[in-house]
């Protein structure tokens, strides 16, 4: 196998110039004065976790872990993904505190690449996770800050599409005591693939009236008169509390003044298996997908120290390309200086630097040209006589 | 093999409560905030490299390196640190843009673990590299950078040892012909064991004056008058050039205002096969370990881009450490709201936040205990008729 190129990086992986990481860093900024205006505490956790803790536990599916071995022979793991780390974290470091706890973080994290190219190995999220407390008003409570986030960020056309894994799940287990066919129908809807979703349906055997029934409760989207209908057709019990909570949630977001941005969307799936109640992704201008976030109550349960929980995450790396330029208010300042005037320009320099310009030196000498004061909005040169 | 509990981390990783992590952010906005002033743009590079690109350039040994196999069979590393990444966004991303480049860094890098526990596999550095430009200038810049970023964080009797690689190899050479013995003289001082060192060149057959010559020299520590000592005793060319050079830094210091923290030490070593010039540790109260840098001149060729280059690392760990403590400026409010009055808490807590406060919201059927008002500033309760 030939050796790769001293300018060559692994596949996915990406350099960031200053500009980017300059969107960056004002990205999460935003962001992190948002997660802490609302009493989430950052916490960092390590890159590299066992697989058979963090691994088995995340949402992200085996096939795209980045696993490498240790010197013990223990598989490790890249974090694929913050929450499940967290989930330790709760169960661990912060385990003498109280639920519920709310904690916010910001993290590169890692998908392994299959064949296709052009997938990021490695990205970067901002989110949070609010661990304890039930109740819709708590799931509300992250939907209205990732949209204050995206705010924060000033996106524009901001839309949340909102639904609820748990009713949807209980949906399709009222219709059917068959839990083999409902697993296959689930997996139908996680690959989004809503004509064999129907198709699957159809060909069930359940009587026309009730495929028409579901199909058309799973393709409610909309606002209130979703919940309106979902109440007046509900037939079993658990998607009856599904659907109420469901409700719950919206109505606190009503109280938190953000419902113009949300749409309810029955059909809406993350990971089946994962997410338990409400599952939610939000978006920019034309549908630019921005976060997802969602409840998963069985998590906390496999780190010992049961309890419902709900987070998002931002997609950072979107986020930055969706937020509009801003100019950088900082003059950046060349300042050339012939090398006998050293001691001028290093007063200078610091003179400009406590005014809160950018200051870099350049030696006369080494031929400062015109073409280097490109990035530059002021040149500066030291004069002999000029701290006289 | 037994599988890792649920709560374990891979050796050597750590979970960062919410105190480090704050304490984190505020040393990286204070050292970006320096970096910035003195005109170096921040750049990310992957968290994985080519173990045959960056791997083998780097300045950490082989043998501290986290290393993996990817799909096709190439071996990557975990980034060990930041330097030989940066050299190689230099000659590749921003191959088009003139030298000196001035770039900045806040990255984990990681360290694989040997059996010996209780070293950090995974840890935090902010730094800078300046690429081109070979005056003593330069070189006396990214010193005088590193002071005023210690100061930023509050860091008292701060300590800069500086020595010069360059300048020791010549008088090592300078004695002796045979490479060999220089080799094994180097290793001693690179394992900083000026025992072995001293009890090596006894036993180098050298004449005794030029022995004691050597080791006078070796250890000189000081001021101006190292700088003196070895102008009136540098013999050959090359140690006479370094020499002067290492004289050019210092006068460029004082430009700077800063040698009353600097001292010179001529046994100074860091990495011997790495650095060609300067080398310097930087020191907060108590000799504690905050930052090391140096010249290194062999790196940039090879990347493809022949130049001369330095830089340092802060150990953003150890400066969390070593800061005095910051009050949080917030007022941190538990809102406390029976269940029928969310949306005059939502109105609140908005409000709050708009003020200022970081705002957490409890419902109070769910128990809100005055055990729980720990951690806040104030405990605010909403009441029936507050939102009239």
């Amino acid at each position: 196998m030939p050796k790769p190129r001293q300018f060559e990086k692994p596949m996915g992986v990406r350099d960031f110039p200053p500009a980017f990481v300059s969107g960056k860093r004002w990205v999460e900024k935003q962001v992190e004065a948002r997660f802490s205006a609302w009493g989430y505490r950052e916490v960092m956790t390590p890159t590299l976790e066992y697989f058979d803790t963090v691994g088995t536990a995340s949402a992200i599916e085996e096939r795209k872990l980045f696993k490498l071995l240790d010197g013990q022979g223990q598989t490790l793991i890249l974090r694929p993904d913050q929450t499940a780390p967290i989930a330790r974290v709760v169960s661990s470091v912060l385990g003498g505190e109280p639920l519920p706890i709310r904690l916010s973080y910001h993290a590169g994290v890692f998908r392994s690449q299959e064949r296709e190219a052009g997938r990021n190995a490695e990205f970067f999220q901002s989110g949070v996770e609010l661990v304890g407390d039930g109740s819709p008003e708590a799931d509300a409570e992250v939907v209205a800050l990732a949209v204050e986030c995206l705010q924060a960020c000033g996106v524009r056309n901001i839309r949340v599409a909102l639904g609820h894994i748990g009713l949807l799940e209980a949906l399709l287990q009222e219709e059917w005591a068959d839990r083999e066919a409902v697993a296959e129908l689930k997996k139908s809807l996680g690959r989004r693939n809503l004509v064999q979703f129907r198709e699957k349906v159809r060909a069930s055997g359940l009587p026309e009236q009730r495929q028409e029934r579901l199909l058309s409760l799973l393709s409610l989207r909309g606002e209130r008169e979703v919940l309106q209908r979902l109440r007046s057709e509900s037939r079993g019990e658990e998607s009856a509390a599904a659907a109420a909570h469901l409700e719950g949630i919206w109505e606190a977001l009503e109280d938190w003044g953000v419902t113009s941005h949300v749409m309810l969307d029955l059909s809406l799936t993350g990971s089946l298996d994962y997410y338990t109640g409400m599952y939610f992704e939000g978006y920019g201008a034309d549908r630019y997908y921005l976060l997802s976030g969602g409840r998963y109550d069985r998590l906390m349960a496999l780190f010992g120290r049961p309890a419902p929980a709900r987070g998002f995450a931002l997609k950072t790396d979107r986020l930055v390309m969706a937020c509009p330029p801003r100019p950088e208010s900082r003059e950046a300042v060349a300042l050339v200086y012939p090398r006998r005037l050293h001691r001028e320009a290093c007063r200078q320099a610091q003179e400009l630097r406590r005014r809160g310009n950018r200051v870099t030196l350049f030696i006369a000498e080494s031929g400062f040209s015109p073409a280097r004061s490109a990035g530059f909005d002021q040149v500066v040169e030291v004069r002999e006589g000029d701290g006289d």
